[in-house]
C-alpha cells in the first residue's frame, strides 16, 4: 500500500518528494496540474477544502486506518514520525525543529511566495511591493545564515523535516536576486543538502512540469483571479 | 519556576496568551514593546534571531532542563504536550490538529498580516494590493467555514490548539471588513471561544498596549523601515 501524494513541482510540493526520497516511503505520484485548474476538481477538494497542493492519503495510516492530510509542514511532520526518522527523537531538539519548521511554514514560505508574485506573476509592476518583499527575503535569509553560523543543521547536529521544509525555497537562489555567497553558512548548508542523492530524486519529481518563464493569461486568471475566490 | 512569556498584544501573542491561561500554566508577561524596537534589545535576540515576539523561556523544559522557544506554532504544540490537554491525544485526530494549525501558521497568519499592511499601515495606497490580500482573506474565511460546517471544532469534536491559534485573527472581524454574518459556521465557533473565560483573560494580557488607531512615523520606520533590515 503506497501513500498517494497530490502534488505539482513547487517548492511545498519539493518538500514532500524530498522527504518520502529520504525516508524510503513506497509512494505514488498524482499531478494535480494547478495552472490548469485541476485543484478545483471535486476529488481533490474532498481531500483539502484549501485547494492546494501538496496532500496525501495514506491507507496505512494510524491504526490502520486511511488518513488524508494536507499542509506541507503537518506532511512532513507525519512522514517522519510514521518512519521514525528526521526529526529529534529527544524532546528538546524535537521543538527546536518544529521551531524552525514553523519559521519556514510563516515566514519563509509566504514572504518568499509574494516575491515571487509581485515580482514574476502580478500583471502590474508595484515598486514598494517588490521593494517590501526583497527586503523580507534578504532579512529572512541573514536569519538563517545566523542560525546556521551556530549549527550544522537548522535543528542542530541533525538533518531534519526543518531543513528539508526549507530547502527547496533556498535553492534557486537567482529567481529571487539572491547570492548565497553573501550567506556563506547558508551557502554551506545548502550545497551540503544539495548533494545528497535523495534530495536530487525529490525535485526530480515531475520535472518535466516545473515552470520556466512567465505565466499566460489563463494560468494567471486560475492562479490568482475569480476562479480562486469564487464560492463552492 | 513560571514561563516568561516575551510578548506585546498581537494575534501572534495572544495565541500563547490564551493556551497559558486555558491549560493553567503559571507564567510571567515580558513585554516587547515592537513599536519602540524593543525586539532589537540583544537579551531579547538571544532568544530568537527573528526578533519577532512571541517566544518563552520555560526554566522546567524537557528534562528539567531550560527551553527557549519561539514562533507561536510551535510555542502552543510545546505548551499542549507539557500539559497533555488541548491536542487530540489519539495519532489521527493528533495530525488534523497539526494540519489545521499549520494552515493557520502558513495561511491565516501572513495573508492577514498582508492585509493589515496595506490596508491600515503601508504609506501608500495600492488598489491591487489591497484587493488581492481582501479576496484572500475572504477565500480563507470560505475554507474555515467548509470545515466548521463539518466538525464543531478545526481539529474536530475538541477545542485544540489549532482552535486557539486562529481564533485571534477571526475576532476584530471588522479590521478586515469580514461580516461574520456571511460565515455562519466561523461565527458559532467564534462565539463559542470568545466566551470562554479562560480566553477573555488571554486576550486581556497587556490589552492597556493595543494598539488603535494609525501608525506613528516612527513606529513604521521601526516595523517596516530601515531598523528591521540592517544586518546584526
Amino acid at each position: 500500500m503506497t501513500i498517494e501524494v497530490f502534488t505539482w513541482p513547487t517548492p511545498n510540493g519539493h518538500k514532500v518528494h524530498i522527504a518520502l526520497e529520504e525516508l524510503g516511503l513506497a509512494y505514488t505520484v498524482v499531478p494535480v496540474n494547478i495552472g490548469a485548474g485541476e485543484q478545483f476538481k471535486p476529488d481533490f477538494l474532498a481531500i483539502t477544502p484549501n485547494h492546494r497542493i501538496p496532500a496525501i492519503v495514506d491507507p496505512d495510516g494510524p491504526g490502520g486506518q486511511r488518513l488524508a492530510l494536507f499542509e506541507s509542514g503537518a506532511i512532513l511532520v507525519y512522514l517522519a514520525e510514521k518512519a521514525g526518522a528526521l526529526i529529534p527523537a529527544d524532546p528538546a531538539g524535537r521543538y527546536t525543529c518544529l521551531q524552525w519548521l514553523m519559521f519556514q511554514m510563516g515566514g519563509v514560505g509566504p514572504m518568499f511566495g509574494q516575491y515571487g508574485h509581485f515580482h514574476s506573476y502580478a500583471p502590474e509592476v508595484i515598486p514598494y511591493a517588490r521593494d517590501r518583499y526583497a527586503k523580507e527575503v534578504g532579512r529572512l535569509h541573514r536569519v538563517l545564515d545566523k542560525r546556521l553560523s551556530e549549527a550544522a543543521f537548522l535543528a542542530g547536529d541533525d538533518y531534519s523535516i526543518a531543513d528539508i521544509a526549507t530547502f527547496p525555497w533556498i535553492r534557486n537562489p537567482e529567481r529571487r536576486a539572491i547570492d548565497l555567497a553573501d550567506f556563506p553558512h547558508v551557502k554551506r548548508w545548502h550545497d551540503a543538502i544539495a548533494a545528497r542523492p535523495a534530495v536530487q530524486r525529490g525535485v526530480a519529481v515531475l520535472a518535466q512540469n516545473q515552470r520556466v518563464g512567465g505565466m499566460t493569461d489563463q494560468e494567471r486568471e486560475v492562479l490568482f483571479g475569480k476562479t480562486q475566490f469564487q464560492a463552492r
